[in-house]
């Protein structure tokens, strides 16, 4: 068991690019319609200092982008990119186990179809059989990526 | 806009027992099958110190528990509970993202369902319509949980 062929796993590198609490809090704020600098400040009550480097980083990943708001003085907000968009589907789950195991099953916030106001799930799912997949019924093999380097870990 | 209200969001209380790095790296290690300390800091090359607060954060928090293996010397293996394999659904989203986005749609594993081979999807969806939901069809209201207390967020 060598720690060096984990670089390879997408878990790994999605955490490098948003595992920090402060990083998945700034974007929920996103998500949720703040694009300012100081709105997401005053929500988050985040130093200075830490905000700017999240967003910086943020904006270096390719998730988030700079759109000039005011040219005198110069001001920008921030959305998200496709990239940073695809990023509702692991936030939304991460909300689910927190509304389900963290808030009794009572959310102070439901999210529901725009078209017909039905709270929304997030799961696993076979496209062919249809169906919903737990986790016992999961199996892991080697994927199109894997290469000599990283095929120790499955 | 006063960051107290957050305290109740959802994300934030998952994140208050999942978000760190680490905290997902070893979730993710007791996922593929490591269960001992030892097999789990080798594999991460974490300081022994840090697993040890890790491990012990979530067994506190209900989404792992020890189970011994060895009585001379006494030893423990860690297994996820309910509410820990309850965390599959978040963690396979964040790895499918990270196939995508950082693997060039190359992903080094493949996770397939069980019974039939097929790679697994990880979707938001409408149980009404029978749809997967993009992120502009999701729209925010109050839920059950809501008070007076976090009613200035939504």
């Amino acid at each position: 068991m060598d720690a060096q062929p984990n670089d390879h796993c997408s878990i790994q590198q999605t955490l490098d690019q948003v595992g920090d609490r402060w990083t998945l809090l700034v974007l929920r704020d996103i998500f949720r319609g703040y694009r300012r600098f100081s709105h997401i400040q005053a929500d988050l009550g985040i130093a200075r200092n830490l905000l700017a480097d999240r967003l910086a980083r943020l904006v270096d990943a390719g998730i988030l982008t700079k759109v000039p708001y005011s040219q005198r003085p110069p001001r920008f907000e921030y959305r998200l990119t496709p990239k940073g968009r695809d990023l509702s589907v692991p936030l939304i789950a991460l909300m689910h186990w927190g509304d389900h195991w963290c808030a009794d099953d009572r959310p102070p916030v439901l999210l529901v179809h725009h078209e017909c106001g039905t709270p929304l799930d997030v799961a696993i799912t076979c496209p062919v059989c249809d169906d919903e997949v737990a986790a016992p019924d999961i199996r892991s093999l080697p994927g199109p990526g894997r290469t000599m380097e990283n095929q120790a870990t499955a």
